[in-house]
């Protein structure tokens, strides 16, 4: 039905049609934007409006799906950011089963502070920063649930969209963030590959290579160096992704953050009955002492939110544990369930 | 007895003099140590070699002291630095008054990396990163505890020498550093005045400028800005201090540390046996989660011990409570005892 020449013509193009096809999502963005300007109608067409209530949405239902399983309400705060925005904290704390858990999202807009170009620079080349400061928005989602059994993992996820304008209004940088981990105290293999198995699956709706990259990049990136150990038995990682074209992006992200709650929730509901001892609730404490640790020491979002002026410290730490403890040159004892979690996080395992 | 030439000797050299003396100090111990290299006998004439003696026996004598009060003995580990040099930890863990409390030393040399040169060069101009890395040498001290009763405060003090040297074993820089500082849970006025008082007779002996000038450093220094809030009621602070002979300034530090137990051990022994609530070791507990939050984000020893390859892990998180709670949006009742404490903590006090 098409000419051998038609024929060719796709051959050629099929190498130019990624970039082509974001350079015109950008402008199409960009020109929505200026669109918006003029008349403030159709809004939910634009990508960072759809990501915005796609992660209220999922907000709303993690909430309440949570709220079912603990049985205490989370305490809601929407708060507004000075520079721009506006975000709401959900935290249910000392619950039934949750010594703390928080649903975040923010979405927020205004100057990127030079020293914030600086540091992105070598990620994002086409940030220049003697150009700047830069018209910028945010929109994300970020969850932290620390159980109060000892058995139940600890889990996180967050993700996030970031677009950086120019001074008319186009984007000059767009990209997603995010992913999920799961840091146990007691290892059940079964809830690793549990969760694991999950996360691979929805990455590999996408990008088969996706579960493998980001899987390896969440273990780099959730690492104590002090230590020389893993946070938990890990997850998937990626960060400025922006290699194809936005709306497929978002597909993906929208897929993980769909997968959330079949991740977790199995894992939750197996082990909060669990008996426990007053041993195994004090090295849940010490391994909370190191999820501590990570979070003030080396998680670049904590850092960059803690040196950010206008950001809310009550939503930034809401992923620290209700509860912690370090002891001094606490050593598990060989062969006991502790040390072959120690083993896990020393040496990362491929679960799936 | 002396002729008019040599008294006008002595008024011109008058202003050369505090340079001369700190010039003559460095260039003895510089022969000193290159007579040590040819013979090893007369090391306790260095000032390297009696900052080691004189923190060694402050460390015994301060463990004596707090395992009188305590009733439990410190664990002692003596480690090796594999880069050279070694440490004494004594940590005293859930004792009887303290909840952990930890006394080190530490006495270490080696090669400074280009990085850490890079970070002292704005304080340090002679030092010059393309002619480095610097054979290094340091002896210190650092206390901390904290009791187990939230009326008892928690103590901090540190007392360091450095040393760097030039390619021919001479000292090309040297400085002192340290301070002392203090964190109740709830304030007693009485307790506070008693700290700086006996701070302020301490530096007052040497320099009437050093307490009001190490006040005020350490206000500032011991300050969490994302919280905007002082880590407690301070103390003194100071880095860098090389600007009189060594000899005097090595006094002036061990007067410090000679004054660590009448600083801390009245307060101590008054507040340890107050009765106390639930609510108030609850509210120990969130100040002691601000303790943990300064040291992993703002302080800089901790920072760059974690950050130094071979330092002890142990060693450096021994300055952290033995448990610590992050609750969400906790804020105090207006004037309660608790408010109190915070206003304090808002608004820097002069004590004395």
């Amino acid at each position: 039905m098409t000419s051998p020449l038609s024929n060719l013509f796709v051959q050629i193009s099929i190498n130019f049609q990624l970039r082509a096809y974001k350079m015109q999502a950008l402008e199409n963005d960009a020109k929505k934007v200026a669109r918006l300007r003029e008349n403030d109608v159709k809004k939910e067409t634009l990508l960072r409006k759809r990501m915005e209530q796609y992660i209220k949405s999922l907000q709303e239902r993690i909430v309440k799906e949570i709220e079912s399983i603990d049985g205490k309400k989370f305490l809601i705060d929407r708060w507004e950011r000075e520079q721009g925005g506006y975000g709401i904290s959900c935290v249910l704390q000392d619950g039934k089963v949750f010594e703390k858990a928080g649903v975040n999202i923010s979405v927020v807009s205004g100057e990127l502070p030079t020293l914030a170009i600086q540091q992105m620079k070598s990620r994002h080349k086409e940030l220049d920063p003697s150009k700047g400061p830069f018209p910028f928005f945010a929109a994300g989602i970020s969850i932290v649930m620390h159980p109060h059994n000892p058995h139940a993992p600890t889990i996180h996820m967050n993700y996030r969209y970031f677009e950086i304008e120019k001074e008319d209004g186009s984007p000059l940088s767009w990209w997603f963030g995010g992913g999920s981990d799961l840091t146990p105290s007691y290892l059940y293999e079964d809830d690793a590959i549990h969760f694991h198995k999950t996360l691979k699956e929805a990455c590999d709706k996408h990008d088969p290579n996706y579960y493998p990259d980001f899987k390896k990049w969440c273990d780099e990136y959730f690492y104590l160096k002090h230590r020389k150990e893993a946070r938990g038995v890990g997850g998937i990682f990626f960060d400025d992704l922006d290699n194809k074209p936005p709306e497929k992006i978002f597909e993906f992200v929208k897929q993980c953050g769909d997968s959330f709650l079949e991740s977790y929730v199995p894992l939750v509901k197996r082990r909060m009955n669990t008996t426990f001892t007053a041993n195994e609730k004090e090295w849940q404490q010490i391994r909370r002492g190191r999820y501590v640790e990570f979070n003030l020491v080396w998680d670049r979002g904590t850092k960059f939110g803690l040196q950010t002026p206008g950001s809310r410290i009550e939503s930034i730490f809401m992923s620290l544990p209700l509860t912690a403890r370090w002891e001094y040159m606490h050593v598990p004892d060989k062969n006991s369930r502790e040390d072959k979690l120690m083993q896990v996080l020393k040496h990362p395992n491929n679960w799936v």
